[in-house]
């Protein structure tokens, strides 16, 4: 199996994310895509750079102003005088439909929804390797590979067609989803960061060609708060297309793979052409922002679990902080998949 | 006339709010009630403290989930590890349809939509004790009095039915608006301050028994941003009973009175009982946050004719910063009125 990963992805590197009124130093450094590297060469796979795609791909899955805005915000935000060097938002629109300012600070708010995601000078062009190695990923797939794993970072879903958040800037599963959608009718993405995947959700909530599914942290008092119920099915066409799996604060290794195997169950109904794993890491017991209990060897079975299900997979990393054992936790889901 | 003040709306004082990514002074201070009061004095009012309403005329307005929000954040967010001594969002909802959060963090994203308005042991008060003058300055005139000042601060026109933002936690202007309807059929609200009322609006969109005019700043690139599109009519039945008259920046006396004119023409198309004056004094040319460019004189002639529209009349306070007029503009509004 080959990883996707451009040097240019480790650019982007905000000094500080807001928490709890604080500024705080970001657990998303680029660091973890050291780590995440080093893990997938010593699990025996092959470094690749991705292309670049341009913006086709990823204007595929996000709106034209929001990626007007995201690339150029930074140097916009460096006119207004007092700034702070990094892009933050401090006010933000109550719906979707309230109107779209002109203004720096109006765009941030409508378009970025927390302060862990800061914009640097780096954001865009990390943002759009990051979304590129999901694609060519993806491309590897389309071409006939089983199975590739994009080393996505920054991460992506989080972000939905418009907002920003939680890390994300650029959908990356969301993105090579579509981009399976070239060969396959049907695509399933199976989301199990310990986060619930609320932008892929947002980005394919009324459509029935993309399977949405989220096993997560129960979002009742845990990160992103606002989505990842189990009532949010999908509407429109895409009614019963999303799954939500919330699991309560603490759920260890047994009980998680009782939801993965309803997980499982739904994509086997569904019948889908090819799958897309939104793989986070953070469900580790020990990770700085773990909600979730699973040990590395849970990692493994999680791996060998997704490869039994037989399908041309893209594997598009998502969150896992810095933890002792975050390599580990990735080379067992590689070395479990690729057994 | 008599102004309405209880000392206790002086407790409220954030050390900082977060303007452009940065931690700074706010300019809501306390010592701006001690400027108006004083003025208000100078200018021939006589001071009553107000009684405590209890929650009735609050809840009147404002949600139930928002007023117990707001009542127990501080004492909630204490219990965070390593938080900010006042309260600030750092995560927000995508719609006011996005599931309503147990968790602090997540409930004060719900609740709070900017960063200018932190919330400290403290402000539940302050801001119920200024809901109380803008109650009974509504009582005076019910009572039979020709008019009343409300030194309402904090002030409250950003505040919606269950979002605080811009200095703003509870909407005195919508609260006195309300009481006036015990006896009133049909009331109007104007809104003069430099930023548009978009709590207030938010509050009656669907009505058509309370009329809401704002002459403001252009939104497209000013506070509030979202709200205040000369496009924003009302909805349902309220449709036509809402009317935003956005100004360019730097509009100054002269075409300020012509949106003026229009603003008492559709007053007197609806022929209220009664007119509540959202009295911000930030259209002031040199005040901090000015987008307008009003002079003392002018405030004088607004407060004319105001006086002239023959209404009984609250006037609550809403914005103004301290510059060295602001006293004098209170004075002017004031003086005009009652000349």
């Amino acid at each position: 199996m080959k990883v996707v990963f451009a040097d240019e992805q480790m650019r982007h590197q905000p000094a500080q994310i807001v928490s709890s009124g604080k500024l705080v130093p970001s657990p998303e450094i680029a660091a973890r895509a050291e780590h995440l590297l080093q893990a997938a060469m010593r699990a025996g796979l092959t470094l690749e750079a991705p292309n670049d795609y341009g913006l086709e791909p990823i204007a595929a899955i996000h709106t034209a102003a929001y990626l007007k805005f995201l690339e150029n915000i930074f140097v916009r935000w460096q006119r207004i005088p007092d700034a702070s060097p990094d892009v933050f938002p401090n006010i933000h629109p109550a719906s979707r439909n309230d109107v779209y300012p002109a203004s720096a600070v109006g765009q941030v708010g409508y378009h970025v929804y927390d302060g862990a995601c800061p914009i640097t000078a780096d954001t865009w062009g990390s943002a759009c390797w990051s979304a590129w190695s999901a694609v060519h990923a993806a491309n590897e797939v389309l071409q006939g590979a089983r199975a590739c794993y994009a080393l996505a970072r920054p991460p992506g879903h989080h972000a939905s067609s418009d907002l920003a958040g939680g890390f994300c800037y650029l959908n990356n599963s969301a993105i090579a989803a579509q981009q399976l959608r070239q060969k396959y009718d049907r695509v399933a993405i199976l989301d199990i960061d310990v986060h619930h995947g609320n932008g892929t959700q947002q980005i394919f909530y009324a459509r029935d060609d993309v399977l949405t599914i989220s096993l997560h942290a129960d979002p009742v008092r845990f990160y992103p708060f606002f989505w990842g119920a189990a009532n949010e099915h999908g509407r429109d066409a895409g009614h019963d297309f999303n799954l939500n799996l919330p699991l309560p604060r603490g759920t260890a290794g047994a009980d998680y793979m009782v939801s993965l195997q309803q997980a499982f169950e739904r994509i086997a109904q569904f019948a889908p052409g090819a799958l897309v794993v939104a793989l986070g890491l953070d469900a580790f017991k020990d990770d700085p922002l773990a909600g979730l209990a699973l040990t590395t060897d849970d990692f493994g079975h999680i791996g060998e679990q997704i490869a039994a299900l037989d399908l041309p997979t893209v594997l598009v990393q998502e969150g896992g902080y810095p933890s002792v054992q975050l390599g580990n936790n990735l080379a067992a889901v590689l070395q479990g998949f690729t057994a």
